[in-house]
């Protein structure tokens, strides 16, 4: 099977790696707007081609895969629309579903409903094709939000790939994926960052940061997370993410108030409620 | 020595079991309100015997640990305030230092420049003195904020024992440690519990949590916590930790405003400079 990988960095490359490991995947064709990727994807062995044409990429492919952030998303769907043979499926990788589904809806004319939208929930603690891991969807989840024109068979063989470099597959409604990420993802990848970007900036800077914990370290671990990809999943789940950071920032009030009236039993409470949780939330991979 | 641990918890076990691994303490008496703390710590055998008063336990002590939370601290100390023996070292391992050496000053008299405030950088997921280790501060830093009046030979015998299980020492100023432990402690805990909690509470709280990937499960883990422990620390420290949640608020608003308005230039370069940030804050112990 051929692939045209649209976007060559640490999800779509592993996913490429993991393919051809399975003995899915015998050609790897790469795109990406960044030179330097390219470069990187050959040199590590998962890109067979580099094409400077979205066109180029797909003409042959038998699969191609979407792995560049949302918010490209679109210009690439209609880069590619009018080039796919006929009988290629179609998937991607993007954080957000509902947004991507649109995108695709509205460029991709009667191709669409070989577009299995999907979202594999893996990541690694450092971007770039460089951390690229066959290994990486191993027992991780991996989901797909078809939709009612979604083409059955061409949804059977995405799940299959899936499955075949080690996800369990889960099937969500994009809107249910889409708040329930916004929730578990989305939002605390924004709050990590600001907390990160509020000690960067303080006087006391360096300080802090020699100071900081495991406890630390393990909190602010997502905010090493690329910079764009997480702008556009924020845009392009925003409805969702605002809806989220509300709920959030008057949590936050509450227990400031608590905090600053001395209110200890409102303080405990909340945080046995999520100990509790947390807990219980087993750290199953 | 004999040693007398006021607070038989995770920090405090391991300290014991540390100093008697490293030769320093050939006894230990254990204190604690709760009985079943002392049980597990008599059963794990790093308490060779228990008492059912605080001056009992200090009487005969060369060297008291109080490793109690933050807000149990000025009752303690008041409890051994006349029962110390003239000679007798006193520490503890309390996460705020201002309030600690306030109680101390207010209650133990001519025993007050014995006490050494000290506070290990160090913990575990999972409370209690069921878990202690004795490596538990191997590498890990451990911190003196001693006082003008504070005794210098009492200050290095203190430091001379956090070395011998495996430390490495650095004196701050009580209120710079405060400022410092507000930003990368006690502000991540409250974000951390706040997150589980609201979303502990919402309707769909179980597909929630069980499509919570690494990164969520990283973000939280010290939502994990002890409750009661952290309400302390956060009353004890509240002035600093108010102040950070001040600051912090202000940032998300920023963000939010910038979602909202999709701002996604101000997003990336927020999330830039804390991903920068988070690298350079090096993965040290």
């Amino acid at each position: 099977m051929k692939l045209a990988l649209i976007g060559v960095g640490l999800i779509g490359g592993s996913f490429a790696a993991a393919l051809r490991a399975a003995g899915e995947v015998d050609h790897v064709v790469g795109f990406d707007v960044d030179p330097e990727a390219v470069s990187k994807g050959l040199a590590a062995g998962i890109l067979d081609r580099v094409v400077v044409s979205l066109a180029e990429a797909v003409s042959t492919a038998d699969l191609v895969v979407l792995a560049v952030p949302v918010g490209a998303m679109r210009p690439a769907f209609a880069a590619i629309a009018g080039h796919l043979p006929p009988e290629a499926l179609v998937t991607d990788v993007g954080s957000t579903k509902v947004s991507v589904i649109e995108d695709a809806r509205a460029t991709l004319g009667g191709a669409f409903h070989r577009f299995v939208p999907a979202h594999p929930i893996a990541g690694g603690e450092r971007p770039g094709v460089e951390h690229a891991d066959p290994h990486l969807f191993r027992n991780r989840l991996a989901i797909t939000t078809p939709v009612a024109d979604t083409d059955p068979e061409a949804l059977a063989a995405i799940e299959r790939l899936w499955r075949g470099v080690g996800a369990r597959l889960e099937r969500l409604a994009p809107e249910e994926h889409d708040r329930i990420f916004a929730a578990v993802s989305h939002l605390p990848h924004v709050l990590a960052f600001a907390l990160v970007e509020m000690i960067a900036r303080s006087p006391d800077a360096d300080a802090k940061f020699a100071h900081a914990g495991a406890g630390f370290r393990d909190f602010t671990r997502i905010a090493a997370s690329s910079p764009p990809m997480w702008r556009d999943v924020c845009l392009a789940n925003r409805v969702e993410l605002a809806d989220a950071l509300d709920s959030y920032r008057s949590r936050l009030e509450d227990l400031q108030r608590a905090i600053k009236s001395g209110d200890g039993a409102a303080l405990e409470h909340l945080f046995r409620v999520a100990s509790e949780a947390r807990r219980r939330a087993a750290d199953t991979p």
